[in-house]
Order: structure tokens, then C-alpha cells, then sequence
């Protein structure tokens, strides 16, 4: 299922209430290995979260047939930047976090239906916020196999915020939906401010928006 | 990653301790479509279990890049039972488990390096037993439509049990794994006693071995 539209590729990060400075722009291009390994870490979390989502709601009608090739497309990423991490001679290591996913997993009501709502939500933000800084790196990385990497990839994080999107808009009203989009979004740019032990760490959603 | 020779296909149902009985086939073509059901659980299951164990041991290079593809497969069979399921007018649906999953979790050894080694070979067993029934399924259903299905569906569970049997061999030796997995399986051959409170219900694993 393809959910890709222009419109919806733009939406996507015209969600997000701070734009990233500069200056995450320039450490993520200091580290390109630590931000792939960390990239890496992502594509796999995300597609752990679809998983999660899909057994959740198990019996949810057209939730499984979303979630499952989401999930696929993710661990494809997954693989695809497992190969550039390798061929630089590195492989996966665990990174210290910045907290950003458990601090954006806070805000996710614990009864539901709101639970589903804030769990698409919170979902497609994160989307949003990989897509504007693949986005970035795609255009900015100095070295041209990332920045073909970071462009491959960084469409389908586009898609994949549409892809909740209507997974939210297809059981809630734009009403509803909108209103709690944006404040999951203030939290969104709230949750990049998780500060990491080492400053010189640089991850993909480590501190770094303009103020 | 394909590990698929003729020998390996054989090998999968060649190390399960007792064949599936013909009393089972006549209950699962009975019920064609709770079967189906239970078969997408599996699929599903198959998928969050190898998305599990990658996470588990993340920096074991050279394991994700076998569980993950491993992992967009089983998806991908959910996703065309699901469409099946579906045509027939029904939907996922919880379903009472004979308790086959977690019986042979309860073989796992806890300690490292024991956990992973029982954890392949478990899952290997697993997928044996699959294709050992879909292979059944696929011979003796009186529906063309599924003996289609499962057709298509149980060559890659022969290859899935060499994927779990070359991760297991990669990393210990044919002495070590050998008479574990004799043990294992025969652990696996027990499992299939689960009793369901119904005993007209029938589940791809469930109760039906040949004494
Ligand atoms: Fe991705
Ligand atoms: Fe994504
Ligand atoms: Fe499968
Ligand atoms: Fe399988």
C-alpha cells in the first residue's frame, strides 16, 4: 500500500514545530559512521515498533495489512544501511541513547482508543523527523554515497508519516486528530533536546533544533 | 540469503521425532479456514520471533543479516494469508492456543551461550514442523485454492529451517548441535500434546501425532 502523494511528503515535515539547526547538520557530517550505526538502530526500532503495533491490534481490521509491509520496508533499510556500515568496516554497536523515543513513548495516553491515536501519531512523528534529517544529510553529507543513501531512503520516510496519517484518519476525525497531533508534536521537538554524555555524540535525533 | 538444496528440505522433516498424524489432516480439512487463521498467528509469530531474536544479540555480526530478511518473509506470507482469509469473508481472530509455543519455550536454556543455541534450533523445529503439516495440507486439501496456498508457502519453511540450522552450525560445532537438537525435537514431538478445551478445534499445531 502506497500512500504517496506530493502533498503528503510535505505535510510531513511541515508537522514538525522546530526545524533542525545547522549545527546537528555539522556534527552528524563529523560522525558519518556513529550517525549510520545509529541510523541503522533506527530503521530497526521502527520496524520493532510496526511489529508491536500489528500484534497489539491483532484483530483491528486493516491494520495488519499496513503495518506488515511497513515493518518489511523498514528492515529492508535496515539491511541496506547494515551493507554501508560493513563495507566501512564497522558493524552494529549499541550507542548511548538521548532518550528521544522513550521520551516521546510519555506521551502516549495509556487508555485506549487514545492509545492507538497517540501511538500513529507519535509514530509518524518520528517518521517526519528521519525524513527532514535524511533530508538534510541527503543534500549536505559530503560524501556522495551517503548522500545517495540518505535520498533512497528518505522518500519512504515520507510516505510512512502518510501512512499513519491515514491510519489515524481513517478511525478519528480531522478534528480530533489535529489538535493532539500538534501538541504530540511540541513534545516532538521537546523530546530532541535529551542531552547525551558525550557532547561530541551525534545521533540521529540527538539535540539539535533551532531555538 | 537462500540456503535451499533438496537435502535441507528433507532434512527439516527428517529430524522431527514423530510424523503427523492422518487424524489431523482429516480435522484441519475439516475446518479449512480456522486453520488459516491460526496459520497467519504462526506466520506472524514466525516474524516476531526472529525481529526478537535480532534484537536480542543486535551486535552478532552476521546475524542480522540472515534474521531479518528472514523476518520480511514471514511478513510477507502473513500478508497473503491475510488476503486469503480475507476472500473468505473472516478476519484475524484471537484464538484459543494449544500451548505448543510456549511448552517448547520452557526448553530454552536460560544461560549464554545455551539461549541462542536452543533458541535456532527451536525455531528450526519449529519451522520443520511447519512444513512438515503444510506439506500435508498441500497434498490432501480438498480445496485447490489451498493446496495452492500452502504449496507456495512450505519451500521456504524448508529453507527457513536450514537458515536457523546454518546460523546454529556457523557458530558451534556439528557435536554440539547434533545431539541437542536430538533432544529438542523430541521435546517438539511432546509439545504437540496440548489439549485445547475443544477438542473438535483444530491449530496448526496442535495435538496429532502418529504413536
Ligand atoms: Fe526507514
Ligand atoms: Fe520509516
Ligand atoms: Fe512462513
Ligand atoms: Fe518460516
Amino acid at each position: 500500500m502506497t500512500v504517496s502523494t506530493p502533498d503528503k511528503s510535505v505535510a510531513s515535515i511541515r508537522w514538525l514545530k522546530a526545524p533542525t539547526s545547522w549545527s546537528w547538520v555539522e556534527q552528524a557530517n563529523a560522525c558519518p559512521v556513529e550517525v549510520l550505526i545509529d541510523h541503522a538502530h533506527c530503521e530497526r526500532k521502527a520496524a520493532g515498533s510496526a511489529v508491536q503495533m500489528m500484534f497489539r491490534y491483532l484483530c483491528e481490521p486493516g491494520l495488519g495489512e499496513v503495518l506488515s509491509p511497513l515493518a518489511r520496508e523498514e528492515l529492508e533499510h535496515f539491511e541496506q544501511v547494515l551493507v554501508v556500515i560493513k563495507a566501512r568496516g564497522r558493524y552494529l554497536e549499541p550507542l548511548p541513547s538521548p532518550g528521544y523515543g522513550a521520551e516521546l513513548a510519555k506521551h502516549i495516553r495509556k487508555a485506549e482508543p487514545h492509545r492507538m491515536l497517540d501511538s500513529f501519531l507519535v509514530a509518524g512523528l518520528i517518521e517526519a523527523r528521519s525524513h527532514e534529517r535524511m533530508a538534510l544529510l541527503a543534500e549536505h553529507s559530503p560524501d556522495p554515497e551517503l548522500r545517495q543513501l540518505y535520498g533512497d531512503l528518505l522518500t519512504s520516510e515520507a510516505r510512512h508519516f502518510g501512512l499513519y496519517w491515514t491510519l489515524a484518519e481513517s478511525r478519528w476525525s480531522r478534528e480530533v486528530i489535529k489538535p493532539r497531533l500538534e501538541e504530540l508534536a511540541e513534545h516532538e521537538s521537546r523530546a530532541l533536546d535529551g542531552k547525551l554524555d558525550d557532547p561530541q555524540d551525534v545521533r540521529m535525533h540527538s539535540v539539535g533544533i533551532q531555538s
